[in-house]
């Protein structure tokens, strides 16, 4: 149900301070970068086995990231897990009180399907949730 | 160089919360629970993918991760990358000038090797790194 680690986002401050240490002190590959201006977020994806380091920079002060970084200062801000059915797996955690930030899925780039699980509902860690195109 | 990520680890006040979300209600497996005198932590280990969700809680009162727990509250704690040559890795960050928590590496349950790398040296997070026995 659960497949495999899809992504760790972590919050910087700039994309240049958070590749130095990912891409240029540690040598991971920066594969792209992407604007998400619904997210106000810059997002650099630097691939790692079968999962990936974003880092997230935000464009806009009122974003949700933009409040993490200035309440929390940078670091890990989320972690988003692959499954193969999200609506079974948001109805899963329905059933067990867990609150959702999405009820239901939204559709992300590519046609993935994406929830957030609310942190109070985790034990503390903000929780995505992604179905990709393709899979049931 | 870098593999994959191994292992999250996540702060829970007692394992029975931590494992309420991450098993019941999400459906990973608890794989087994160790105890780890010399870090002052129980930890559950809950496979996902090539990865594991590591819950830590703190059995020593005086423990980094009791601190943390009690600083910041339960939630994300660290990331783990698996690297083929931990030495190696350990100079190239040197080199770049990023704080080490561990010069040399440290040798845990299995023989592995492991260090960590100081949150102010890779933008906030606490990175630790596996060599795992029989990789070169």
């Amino acid at each position: 149900m659960i497949k495999r680690i899809d992504h760790i986002a972590i919050v910087v401050p700039d994309l240049e301070a958070g590749t130095g240490f990912w891409a240029e002190a540690l040598g991971l590959p920066v594969e792209r970068i992407e604007t998400v201006p619904d997210e106000g977020v810059d997002v650099a994806f630097l691939p790692v086995g079968e999962s990936e380091i974003e880092l997230l920079r935000p464009t806009d002060t009122e974003s949700g990231v933009a409040r993490f970084l200035e309440k929390r200062g940078p670091g890990l801000h989320h972690i988003c897990l692959e499954v193969e059915d999200i609506r079974a797996t948001l109805d899963r955690l329905r059933a067990a009180n867990v609150p959702l930030i999405n009820e239901q899925p939204k559709i992300g780039s590519g046609g993935k399907k994406f929830a957030f699980v609310h942190p109070k509902g985790t034990g503390g860690v903000l929780v995505e949730l992604y179905e990709l195109p393709g899979q049931m």
